[in-house]
């Protein structure tokens, strides 16, 4: 049977789940292909280049998609995950790179550097605490509150699968971060689990699990995280 | 009169231009606020937070938006600057999102650490030359060529004041760099003159440029930067 998509990336959750999640929350039919058949040296050469994964292929439109938050945006749209309202829609847009700048930073910088502790320290209590309020009050700005509602209203939409890809990862790859996620924001650790728990998300999860452990990015970046976190 | 739009950001070209481009050229009516009204202290406290500027405020619906790329698709979408095909709207956010890592890149991860020689040339000579290759391919992808079509097809589009508003601000701020623009990127040179020529654009950066001259990003790195480039 032919299929949707296919998704270049490496087996770790960080960027790829995003897209990951939305797929399999729609059913949407999608190959992993390992980032290396395109980065890097194919990376300036296809249609529409793009500097680094993850890229998306679409097998029926025969289209490369590079930047995880245009591919989400774009598979939102598809598959009736973007909010209607004019507002709303954008911000699941800056949700989304919201989402993609934690993962810069908690990388320090896609690894540019590996963290030293008084630097981790300092943006695990300041600026990560500020992230994940801003996530906070922005779902409380929308009637998130609990079980009920979600990040942006009463409808789930690509900002929740990108908020649940950003703090659900992070908690499950770093559990000592889960007191951090419930104390600044406990309604999106609760929205975080909701999302986990629906039954595509959840059977893939399981799956990614049991074969990845609690890898989250790689490299020697993982390393240094885990040498902070402890 | 009532405005349309407050923008919160400083008396910069770098993120702000994106913006202000495109409010010139639809005509939208703004005020530029200093960044310093919102950042940092009220940055988590305003509805719908957002970590950093620039901050669009909608005087009509009261209503903030954070992130750059997030307020640049919110516009094009309310004065028809987007791109009709899924494909090409999808394009259009990838562009602006590339155009956002070229800005993050230049300025060494927001001026995380300053530019040593050779870390600079390494950067100059074979990063920030791809970057202009993956603008300069996309173009070609899509049929522009000299003075014929635009970044995305036929039409002028959000990701054309996105182009225009990375690598017009970049050669006037630096103009030793406008021979690797053109060596690597001369479809995109020629685009960014054109785009800089439409007459609100003109006529708003003449203004800029009388006032703030070649400044750019501002701060340490910008200095940084001017020392490495000369």
């Amino acid at each position: 049977m032919a299929i949707d998509y296919k998704l270049y990336y490496w087996d770790l959750p960080f960027r790829g789940n995003f897209i990951r999640l939305l797929l399999e929350d729609c059913g949407a039919s999608y190959k992993m292909h390992d980032a290396s058949e395109i980065y890097p040296d194919r990376s300036l050469k296809i249609s529409n280049p793009g500097m680094a994964p993850p890229y998306l292929y679409d097998c029926h439109s025969k289209t490369y998609y590079a930047q995880m938050p245009a591919i989400l945006m774009h598979l939102g749209k598809k598959f009736d995950y973007l909010p209607k309202r004019a507002e709303t829609l954008t911000l699941a847009l800056k949700t989304i790179l919201d989402c993609n700048d934690v993962l810069m930073e908690i990388t320090n910088y896609n690894g540019s550097t590996m963290w030293e502790k008084s630097a981790w320290e300092a943006f695990r209590y300041s600026r990560l605490a500020d992230w994940m309020t801003i996530f906070e009050k922005t779902g409380r700005d929308h009637g998130l509150k609990g079980d009920k509602g979600f990040l942006l209203g009463t409808r789930l939409s690509v900002a929740d699968i990108a908020t649940a890809a950003l703090f659900g990862t992070m908690i499950y790859s770093f559990p000592a971060l889960e007191s951090d996620l419930q104390q600044h924001a406990s309604n999106i650790a609760r929205l975080c689990r909701r999302v986990e728990a629906r039954p595509a998300i959840r059977r893939f999860l399981e799956i990614q699990r049991e074969e990845n452990g609690r890898g989250y990015c790689g490299g020697q970046i993982e390393r240094s995280l885990r040498q902070m976190i402890g």
